[in-house]
């Protein structure tokens, strides 16, 4: 699946094929996410069209490890053929039907898959396509399961900071202020905000806040294990539990968000199993089709379910649907993906993988100029770089990784580095040597200017 | 595409895969949206398995006319072969890659064929997977909007009485008010609200609520031609100029919330032609893949986005982005069903059978036993049913409407069709006939009890 680093094809091409020339038109009429669009084109953004394995191939035929997953999404590669056949399998029967009073059989057998898997007791999968959407869902469920249940006031969250949810408006709401959220604080509900993991108190003083507020939470919600967003933030496994009895012991519920970590992200199918935490509910994403199609889920465990069982279109009853939630397609190649990510070798790959990045991060990269911190967990990675620096060193320095054939993106004044559970020990090597030449000659030039 | 209403091919299935037996697995693991679950598998869902055209087959064989189009998202009938192809075709290129600061080209061909056809001056393209997202990347970028102009106060949206903009905690909060969103005040942020479409005057109240807001509204929101979820509430179709106006002459941006009606559903492209009006971000989602996977989109008008260029990260960027928002089997889709719904056949017979539909329900549902009113536009009608009977009344008519064969779908005391653009008269023939028995058969039997 993997080919070892193979050399770019990049031929003559014509110039209105040229990547320049894909940038150019992708800068007139598409709108990217986190990217000022001003300087889009000039950037030299990789215009992808089409992927082998861990591999993107550009318009002009120019070959990028893609170690960012496309946003931590990619699991096991590019164009595998076990997912490509679950898609063209379930081509022949049918793409999409509603989940709104109906079913779909391929639906089912995804939920049955996952239900063993995730860790969350007598689990309810209720479908969408967005992540946001699943924490929106989380959210709305463990708001109403108070509702239902005829008990006032619990109608606040905890969070805690740093904290990234998604960017549609609850789940802005449950992120932390900062970049982009706190300009929208109109339009925001408020939260009780704990430390994040750069505070190793971070939990007891979670705790003691639902303590102290336990008659107004409907629910806490965190990041299990590492805060993504926040720069590859990581905690003590163990440091959840605290938080996690908090609110067992006042009935706060507890949201784990997966979205980034889960599917084998962390060296675990999920990262709540590392923290040794079972969470009232669950939200998914990301990883759950591979990387291949928009899927998402939240999982209700059946105490939470049942208070929303009541007579047919009674007041109890979740009035909340997405239109692709279920999607068929993404189902199957969801339900494919699960028994492939079971397979031993996936998650040992993922492991010794993960555990030979952090090696080779605090080798080669831990001391190279700029570099003030490397942090990992799994295949998740960030190499944070002191805030005397540029604004946009961290920037400059994936552009120059990229013009190598590496894909990695930056997170404010942090380069993250995220590869498909699927990379190999060579291609390991290739993310870092590559790495290690960008940070040296970007920080070097720009003490020398 | 469309086979003459066939006989079904129902076989003796063994009871394991009895539609009975899925049912109850399915209400087991999954939780399905707007639906009660306590009572999910008596209702006797529809299970489906595979589909041909505008028909869906369940797990036992048995055949249903999709007359809800899976919920509003299909338009060309199932098993499309040119759709399945376009699917096939990318697979041998790239499922996925990621939007955020890199591009794809399938996504960039997608946006250059969908700017000449939408109602948008100067078209830039945000896209992401729930319909929900594409209205709150809209609001995000209508509030940001006057952010990035330097202009304070203006942090208010006007929305319309009966609106449904989608569930998740921004667009619940552009929704009105009623049935499952009220419960969520705590969460949502308060509009400015103006009557809705069974108010004719409508929208000269909204234009003098936006003349008496003008220094504190962001933008106005409105689903143009027709509110579908709140019943299939139609307008004039020049009635929504008078908003339009006040908001041209105030700065004030309008946002026309498309999901449901894009893509053919009124008879038209996009239902903002009928009104001739031309809004500063549009917001597209369900049919835009003709039914087939999950993607919507955010289109904002070149005066717009343009006060969102600046320096490379700086403050003016939108940071906000969906995983999975441009996702290339999707716009690989998305493309070819925006090839063949420009064929003048697709449009012409969704009108011919949209005006069909119109008259077979004059004729023979009107007055039929407890009808109150039928509504529709093109190819999406609704039926409503007295308040004086049973509340599950129209649910009632709807299930021994799917007993016959024909999927139908009820909003409260509605009875919605929402036929594919892709139906034929004897398809519809047959949904009105089940629909008159149902009728009947239900409101009779209820009135002699």
């Amino acid at each position: 699946m993997n080919p070892d680093i193979p050399p770019s094809d990049s031929t003559t091409a014509p110039p209105s094929s040229s990547a320049t020339a894909w940038a150019a038109r992708d800068q007139n009429r598409v709108w990217h996410g986190f990217t000022q669009m001003a300087t889009y084109a000039a950037s030299r953004p990789v215009i992808v069209e089409r992927a082998e394995g861990n591999w993107l191939v550009d318009v002009e035929g120019r070959r990028y490890l893609d170690a960012i997953s496309s946003v931590w999404v990619n699991t096991l590669g590019h164009a595998v053929p076990e997912l490509d056949q679950a898609v063209r399998e379930q081509l022949d029967r049918v793409a999409h039907s509603t989940m709104l009073g109906n079913g779909n059989r391929v639906v089912i057998e995804l939920a049955e898959a996952l239900a063993p898997l995730v860790p969350v007791d007598d689990p309810h999968f209720l479908f969408a396509s967005d992540g946001a959407a699943s924490v929106e869902q989380a959210a709305k469920i463990a708001f109403q399961y108070w509702v239902n249940r005829g008990v006032n006031g619990r109608t606040k969250f905890l969070s805690i900071g740093g904290a990234y949810h998604g960017d549609t408006i609850g789940s802005l709401s449950l992120g932390a202020d900062g970049f982009g959220s706190d300009i929208f604080d109109d339009l925001r509900f408020q939260v009780v905000r704990a430390p994040g993991y750069e505070d190793a108190a971070w939990a007891d003083t979670a705790a003691a806040l639902v303590h102290d507020h336990q008659g107004e939470l409907a629910a806490a919600i965190i990041e299990p294990l590492v805060q993504g967003a926040a720069g590859i933030r990581t905690a003590e496994p163990g440091s959840a539990s605290a938080l996690a009895d908090a609110c067992a012991q006042h009935g706060v519920l507890l949201i784990c968000d997966e979205v980034a970590t889960g599917f084998g992200r962390t060296g675990t199918l999920f990262a709540s199993e590392q923290c040794q935490i079972t969470p009232d509910l669950l939200c998914l994403g990301k990883g759950i089709t591979g990387g291949y199609l928009p899927m998402s889920a939240t999982v209700a465990a059946g105490h939470v379910y049942a208070t929303f069982l009541g007579a047919d279109l009674g007041p109890e009853t979740l009035y909340h649907g997405h239109s692709y939630g279920g999607n068929a397609l993404a189902a199957a190649v969801a339900l494919r993906h699960l028994e492939l990510i079971q397979k031993p070798k996936v998650l040992a790959n993922a492991r010794a993988r993960g555990a030979e990045l952090a090696e080779l991060l605090a080798k080669r990269i831990a001391r190279a100029p700029g570099v003030v911190d490397v942090r990992s967990i799994g295949l998740l990675a960030g190499i944070e770089l002191s805030e005397n620096l540029h604004e946009l060193t961290a920037r400059r320095v994936c552009a120059a990784t990229v013009e190598q054939g590496v894909l990695v993106r930056s997170i404010g004044n942090v380069v993250t580095v995220v590869p498909p559970l699927s990379i190999t020990s060579p291609e390991l090597e290739l993310i870092v040597g590559a790495l290690e030449r960008s940070l040296t000659e970007t920080v070097n030039g720009e003490m020398a200017t």
